[in-house]
């Protein structure tokens, strides 16, 4: 498993981080003398406010789109219990999932043409870690 | 990785594929001459407006109910930028995910009693594609 | 692949299954003389109204909170055709998701520091049970 870190920059925020992902597999995948495998890439979020999802990456607004309107419909306050005010950060992290598979072949992260890997914020702006792995394929 | 198209014919659907998931399992397992291998199979969705979910494929309102509640809470026309008119897609998507990792048995995929595959078209009618590996037990 | 079982208690209910996860790892492990292994843990809910989420295991509102804002925007009654009462337990358990994959170092299922392992029921009180697979790093 290999580590790579990011700095998030607002409470909401959704930023691609495939180029990081796939220098880590690089060097998981050097490391084994493994560089053409094909298998998946697990792309792990070791917090509980914050996940990861593969979506559009080209225009922004899809983004902010999808942003926007679970903030609207999971609003920050909202009777909660929580003390720490970030109930719906918590709720929006297991919605979204904290990690994705995504296939690998020869060596790559394979999306589809218009997919993007994103880290999601959901309580920044804060310092975080992804955690990647490789499958192997048999 | 083994690919399979499919039609999606209205703009909210979902359709079992687990059929067509275990063909290309089993296309995969015969060319590595590995037929009872065990592990799972990672079912992808290469697209930014479609999902893979497993959930009940019996009685068809459950499939009905679902898609209607997600359209009630996230309809089509919500105050959106995205200039496509499928924001509300989008964020199906990602709330239901674009893959899904299924076990495998002695080369079947192994789903409980109620449970299907369903492919989530959200933004259709479209022609669609899904990706399917293979990842090892050890 | 290895199986547990759980009894849950209420209708909505998030119940923290890391240790029953890492004994059934333990099992698969002992059983391939492979107790050191990498790779990463299938946690799979083999049910069509409960699923499996990775989330804060520490102060217990943030599970009740999760809960109850699910509830409240998908409430158990609202307009469905599914004739068994639990259309909201099938959605919920789609948009939380039947399955996490976890990472495991030396033979360990290794979560963030806040991160809990948790199963959670929409249409309790039932006996559940969760199948656990082990897939290779390489």
């Amino acid at each position: 498993m290999k580590r790579f870190s990011l700095q998030t920059s607002t409470r909401n925020q959704m930023l691609d981080i495939l180029s990081d992902a796939q220098k880590a597999l690089d060097s998981i995948l050097a490391e084994s003398n493994n560089q053409n495998s094909n298998g998946a890439c697990l792309i792990y979020c070791p917090h509980t406010t914050a996940a990861i999802t593969v979506n559009e990456n080209y225009d922004p607004d899809v983004k902010r789109d999808m942003l926007h309107k679970l903030q609207q419909d999971i609003p920050k306050d909202d009777n909660y219990h929580h003390a720490e005010g970030n109930s719906d950060s918590h709720l929006k992290a297991s919605l979204i999932g904290t990690s994705k598979l995504v296939p690998v072949e020869n060596g790559q992260i394979k999306l589809g043409h218009w997919q993007g890997l994103l880290f999601c914020e959901f309580d920044g702006p804060r310092q975080r870690e992804v955690w990647v792995s490789f499958l192997s394929a048999g």
